[in-house]
């Protein structure tokens, strides 16, 4: 097994170091991580001067880091670390055929305090500044049905958030309104919900860190694909965190923190006869009820 | 290759995002450090959850770190890291039977602007408090011979520095001396440094973040064996960074940070008819030309 010239005992003595009073989970967790530094150090001979750089920026990182800002998280994202987990956690296909609807990441910008607002209501209460020529408006409407039988779901909340068109949530822009571009809404009767809501539009992630640093020397672009965030919810029902994003994107390839899954990717098409908005989007939701073990498959 | 259940082009994707503009060593190591990290995350099935809580540890070790501490040094202290990459670094043998002396971590302790002392001189400038009762002198003494040839290296420099034994390294404790347990000794005309010293004590690692909450939590204790740093230096040698460590210390064989290499573990001997010591250490120093590449077969 140990085809290197180093120590070949050296890693089970640090992992055997643990001692009898560790949560099993614990322990096999750390063993692992061990074993795959130790063994991402030998294939590569890290250095010492190499080791100490990534330090540094880790602890850069964490210097950086504070309440509003998570840069630790971040690097992780810029590396595919959160949506990987994602999809673990959720062990759901990405192929959304026959399958409940695919997860993705929160992301740092969801407030738990955000309004209930009527079916038919505009999230867009501060208007995208007009020389950005990027505002255009869509209604975004759909149906939240029970995975298994396809039946409508009465009540589920569907909770909405986006960022406007100058790459800003509301929470990081004095000049937009609290609360703008987000909206809680409870499907009708029908199990449908509808609101009015920009067509979304790219921005870069904050890129004046390591996360930032690691991208520039890796050669890739800070820019995440336009995209609407969605948590959906129903007594009975696993909740739903996921994001759809604009097929037409130029980022929808190369997303810096790779959240895209085909099945999250949505059509806007063109809408007639309605002065609110030039655009559509229909999306439907499906929850898996709880208890139900939904691989995918 | 992929036995796990999870998006198969997932990792190769996130690898292949780097552009045309890489670094071709840094293209390797994020290459890498990316499989391993996804494959620690697929093979454990880790969870979001988990996933921050690693997240939040890292910030805190970036939050603890500043110019006198560096707390992410450390996390990879006690999970042996610091110690493998000296190991490959230096590519230097365990074993010391016709190797050069192995090489060992550097430390935060380290002080570039120590002085030079005269052979025979005390590097105790400040006595250890006597209820300790830990404070044993001992002489210690040696040859720097030239790894190939064996020859004497005169005018070589052996620079050396301990805790005392309460466990502080001077710049930790505002009792002791400027340099107090610190010094730098030229080799005579037979190649011999010599000075008297402490019997070195063992002491913790700081335990209070999140380094320390790692230790906790694998059920480990938070000690380094007693050991003295020592650097030897010699025009056209390559310089030689090291500890050794005493045969009788009860952490030898479990020390926090891995750093214990049996070359390097040394006996202290009584010694008679010196009223200033009555422990006696010879150790010799062999330096390896530079140009010549050891493997240390």
């Amino acid at each position: 097994m140990t085809s290197h010239r180093f120590d070949p005992n050296f890693t089970d003595n640090v992992v055997n170091a643990m001692g009898e009073n560790v949560n099993p989970r614990f322990r096999q967790l750390m063993a692992s991580l061990i074993r795959h530094v130790h063994d991402f150090a030998r294939e590569n001979e890290l250095t010492v001067d190499e080791w100490m750089a990534g330090v540094q920026l880790m602890n850069w990182a964490g210097q950086m880091s504070d309440a509003k800002r998570n840069e630790g998280q971040l690097v992780c994202d810029v590396i595919g670390l959160e949506s990987l987990v994602d999809e673990i956690t959720f062990k759901l296909a990405d192929e959304a055929t026959d399958a409940p609807t695919a997860t993705a990441i929160l992301g740092p910008f969801f407030r738990a305090d955000t309004p209930f607002r009527s079916n038919g209501e505009s999230i867009v209460k501060t208007a995208p500044k007009e020389k950005d020529g990027r505002g255009e408006l869509a209604y975004m409407t759909g149906q939240v049905v029970d995975f298994v039988t396809k039946k409508p779901l009465v009540g589920a909340v569907v909770e909405v958030w986006q960022a406007s068109t100058n790459g800003l949530y509301e929470q990081q822009d004095p000049d937009q309104e609290e609360f703008n571009l987000r909206g809680k809404f409870k499907t009708d009767e029908n199990g449908k919900y509808s609101f009015y809501c920009l067509r979304p539009t790219p921005y870069p992630v904050p890129d004046d860190g390591p996360a930032g640093k690691l991208l520039k020397m890796m050669d890739r672009h800070p820019f995440r694909p336009a995209h609407i965030h969605i948590i959906a919810t129903h007594n009975g029902y696993k909740p739903l965190t996921t994001q759809i994003f604009d097929r037409k994107d130029p980022y929808l390839t190369n997303d810096s923190v790779f959240a895209v899954k085909d099945s999250l990717v949505v059509d806007f098409v063109e809408r007639k006869g309605d002065p609110q908005a030039g655009l559509e989007l229909n999306y439907d939701v499906r929850l898996v009820p709880d208890g139900l073990k939904s691989n995918g498959a």
